[in-house]
C-alpha cells in the first residue's frame, strides 16, 4: 500500500470537535485508513500547528463561467440575463469550458475545495480537466427547454442523460455525475419527468435550480395549484439523492416535505444576495432535518469560488432570516460546508474518520486574523478566507503544497483564461 | 525633499476609473507631490501588474477586541454583552489594550486598510501602538453612563472629552480625536449635551452608535416623541463634522435630516449580520447625499478586520434591503471604503491626487480569484480580500513591503495578543 501521512497537525472531527491526530491515508484506493499519533507515511505532509480539516464541498457552481467574473454586475437578474450572460453563453466554444472550468478548479484547489457539482455545457472538456486537476465533482449536462423547440428540448435532456450515464465513474471514479434540467420553471413538466425517470433509471440523482426567486414559485402555485416543491415532488424529482439549488422561498410544508424525501438543498448565499433574490430559511431547513450544502454558484453572481466566504455568508445571512444572533451557528455553517454538501451529493466524504475518501484542507491558523485561537470552528466560519489552506489532499492525492498548486500550471491557466475570455467577449459582441 | 515613489503601477482615481502612473509621495510632510510617467524617488516601490488604491478607511471600530476574536459567537446581542463582552471588559488592563490594538492595527496593516476610526477604553494605549505602527487613526474614550451613578458618569464624559483634546493631532497629525459617548441611549440627555458642546469648543467631531437596533430606536420614540436622529440632532450631535455608526432602522425623515445637516453615518454590515441588527437602507442614504462610511466593528461581532470583506458585505447585503440587485454598486462600494470613509472622518485622505495624504494600498492582482480583469473595480468590492495587499503606504511611510510588516514585529504581536487573551478571560472568569 502506498501512503500518505499527514503529520502533527490537529484534526477537525465531523463533531466539530478537535484532536491532535495524524492521518493515514492509502493513495491507491483514496481513503482515509487511520488517524492516530507517530503514523509514517511514503509521503509526508507536514501539519505542525495547522488544522485539518475535510476538504471543502461546493455543491453548486457552473465553474467556466469564471470567464464572466467581474463582466457585467449589479444588474437586475432578468437583464443581467438577457444582456451580457445569454448572449455570451451562446457564443461559447469547448475550449472556453476547457479554460474557464481549469481557472476555476484552480482557485478551488488553492481555496482548499476538493468537490465541487458543475451544471453547465460542454462538460466533456471540465471532465478533462477534474481528471488531470484531481478534484472530485459531480457533472452534469444543464438541459434548457425555453427559446428551444420541442425537438430540440428533448435532445437536449436526452445530451444530459448521455453525459450522465458516460461519464459516471470517469477519473477513477472521482467523476459522479447528474441529470441537470435547467429548473422547474425553464424546463416542460414532460421533459422534468423525464430527466428524472431517466436519471433514477441510470442510478444517478437530478439536479436543478429551484425557488430561487419569486418568479419561479409564483408562475408554479398560479399554473399548478401547487408549491413549486410539492409539485416537483409529484414529478419525480424528489427523491433521496436528487439535490436542488437555492431554495430562498420555500414554505413550511415544502421544508417538511423535503425532511420527508431527504432531497438535498444546496444554499447559495453570496449568489442570493447579490442578485437580490432573498434570504433562504437555512436555520429552518437544518432544524427540520432537511440535508443542506453550499454553494458558490456561478463566478458571475459572486465573484469568487472560495467557499470561506459561502461559510461566512451563510452564517451571517442565516441569522438575519431567522432574526436571531444564534441561527446558523459557526459549526453548523462549517457542517455545511463539509459533511454536509458530501450526503448532498452522496459522496463518502466530508468527514475525517477511517474508511472516509481522504478529502482534506489543511489551514496555516498562524496568522494575525486567527489569533488569539479562542475557537478554532469560530475562525473557520468567520475569519477564515482560501489564502489560509496551506495544502490540499484530494483522493489521497496532493494537490496543493505549501500553496503550490502541483496538478496546474498557474500562470498558463491564467494566461489561457484571460485569453479566452477576452476573445469570448469579443465574439459575443458585449 | 525626501521622496517615495511608487512606480509601474495603475492607480484608481476617486472618478473611478483606472490610468496608469507613477505616485511621488514628500515624505516628509506625507502628501501625495505628483501622478506621472517614469517618477523617480529617494524610496522606491514596485508596482508593476499592481493597482495602487487608496488605502482603506475602517471608519468604526473597536481595535482592541481583537482579543475577543472566537470568545463568544452566535449568540443575541443583549446576553452576549451581559455574559460575555462586559464581564471581560471589566477585567481589561492596560496592557490587555495594547495588545490588542497591535493585533488589531497588524491584522489591519496586512489587509490594507491605513485609517481606522476608534472607540475604546485606555486609549493612550492604543495612541502609542499607532504612534509605532505608522497609521492614521480618530480615537476617542467611549463613555457610558448605564450602570453608573451620575457623578461617575459625569466624570466618564469628562474623560473623553481630556483624551480627546490631548490626544488631537498627536504622532506627528496622525492622530486625531472625537468625544465618544457611547450611544443614544447609554448615555443620558444631559450628558450628550455636555459632549457635544466639548467636542465642538474643542474642535472635534463627536462620535457614537446610534439606531443599530430597533431596541435603540423605539425607546427614543416613546420617552421623547422624536425619532433619534432628530432627538441626537436637537441635542447638538448631528453637525457636520460628527459621525455614528450604524444606522440600520432610519426613516425616510431621519435620512433627509442626515443629507441636510452632513452627518455622516458608519455601515457596518458584517457586524448588523452577525448580531442580526437589521440592513441598513444604504443605496437610500447615498442617494439622498449622506456620507457614508464602512466599519469593522469590533472584531468579537466580525470576526475580522479585513475592510474587504466590508466592501463586499456592503454590495451584497444593500442590494437585499433594496430588494434591486443595481443597489450598492461595486463602485459605490469601492467609494465608501476609501474617500466616503475619509470624508465622515474629516480627513483629507481616501484620494489618489496631488495634496492628499498619501494613504495608499498596492493589490497585487495576479492571482486565479481576479482573472480575468474585465472590470478591476469589481474585483475590489466582490473578490479581492485582504491577502491580495502587496504594499501598505500611510503617510507617506511604506508600512508593508511585499508583504512583510515594518512597523511591527509579527510573531510578538500575535504571541503577545495569545497570551495576554488567555489571562484576560482567565481573570474575567469567563
Amino acid at each position: 500500500m502506498a501512503t500518505l501521512a499527514i503529520r502533527g497537525g490537529r484534526i477537525l472531527r465531523s463533531d466539530m470537535t478537535v484532536t491532535e491526530a495524524d492521518v493515514l491515508v492509502d493513495r491507491e484506493t483514496g481513503d482515509i485508513v487511520e488517524l492516530g499519533a507517530e503514523l509514517a507515511g511514503d509521503e509526508e505532509l507536514d501539519a505542525h500547528g495547522d488544522l485539518v480539516m475535510p476538504g471543502l464541498v461546493n455543491a453548486h457552481t457552473h465553474v467556466a463561467m469564471t470567464l464572466l467574473r467581474g463582466h457585467a454586475d449589479d444588474k437586475p437578474l432578468d437583464a443581467w440575463l438577457r444582456e451580457d450572460v445569454w448572449p455570451v453563453e451562446a457564443a461559447l466554444e469547448p475550449a472556453d469550458i476547457e479554460a474557464g472550468a481549469a481557472l476555476g478548479i484552480l482557485e478551488m484547489i488553492k481555496s482548499g475545495t476538493t468537490t465541487f457539482a458543475d451544471m453547465y455545457f460542454e462538460i466533456d472538456r471540465t471532465a478533462e480537466v477534474v481528471e488531470r486537476a484531481g478534484l472530485r465533482a459531480v457533472l452534469g449536462h444543464g438541459a434548457i427547454a425555453a427559446g428551444k423547440d420541442d425537438v430540440a428540448a428533448r435532445a437536449d435532456i436526452e445530451e444530459s442523460v448521455e453525459m450522465a450515464r458516460r461519464l459516471d465513474g470517469a477519473a477513477a471514479g472521482r467523476i459522479s455525475t447528474a441529470v441537470m434540467p435547467h429548473s422547474l420553471t425553464t424546463v416542460t413538466p414532460e421533459l422534468l419527468e423525464l430527466a428524472a425517470t431517466e436519471a433514477h433509471d441510470a442510478g444517478v440523482p437530478v439536479h436543478y435550480h429551484a425557488n430561487e426567486t419569486v418568479d419561479e414559485v409564483d408562475p408554479i402555485v398560479e399554473e399548478h395549484g401547487q408549491r413549486p416543491v410539492e409539485w416537483a415532488r409529484d414529478l419525480g424529482l424528489c427523491t433521496e439523492a436528487d439535490f436542488f439549488a437555492h431554495g430562498v422561498h420555500l414554505d413550511d410544508r415544502e421544508i417538511d416535505l423535503l425532511a420527508r424525501t431527504g432531497t438535498g438543498v444546496v444554499h447559495c448565499p453570496a449568489s442570493n444576495m447579490k442578485l437580490a433574490s432573498g434570504m433562504a430559511p437555512v436555520q429552518q431547513l437544518l432544524d427540520a432535518g432537511v440535508p443542506v450544502g453550499l454553494g458558490t454558484d456561478g463566478a458571475a453572481s459572486n465573484n469568487d469560488l472560495d467557499l470561506f466566504d459561502e461559510l461566512r455568508d451563510a452564517a451571517m445571512l442565516g441569522k438575519l432570516a431567522a432574526a436571531d444572533a444564534s441561527a446558523v451557528a459557526a459549526p453548523d455553517a462549517v457542517s455545511m460546508a463539509t459533511a454536509g454538501g458530501a450526503d448532498v451529493l452522496g459522496l463518502n466524504a466530508g468527514r475525517i474518520e477511517a474508511g472516509a475518501k481522504a478529502d482534506l484542507a489543511v489551514i496555516d491558523l498562524d496568522a494575525p486574523h486567527l489569533t488569539p485561537e479562542h475557537d478554532v470552528v469560530s475562525h473557520l466560519a468567520y475569519a477564515a478566507r482560501g489564502s489560509d489552506v496551506r495544502h490540499t489532499v484530494c483522493d489521497g492525492t496532493v494537490l496543493m503544497r505549501d500553496r503550490e498548486v502541483l496538478t496546474l500550471d498557474e500562470g498558463a491557466v491564467m494566461e489561457r483564461a484571460a485569453a479566452r475570455a477576452a476573445g469570448l467577449l469579443e465574439r459575443a459582441g458585449v
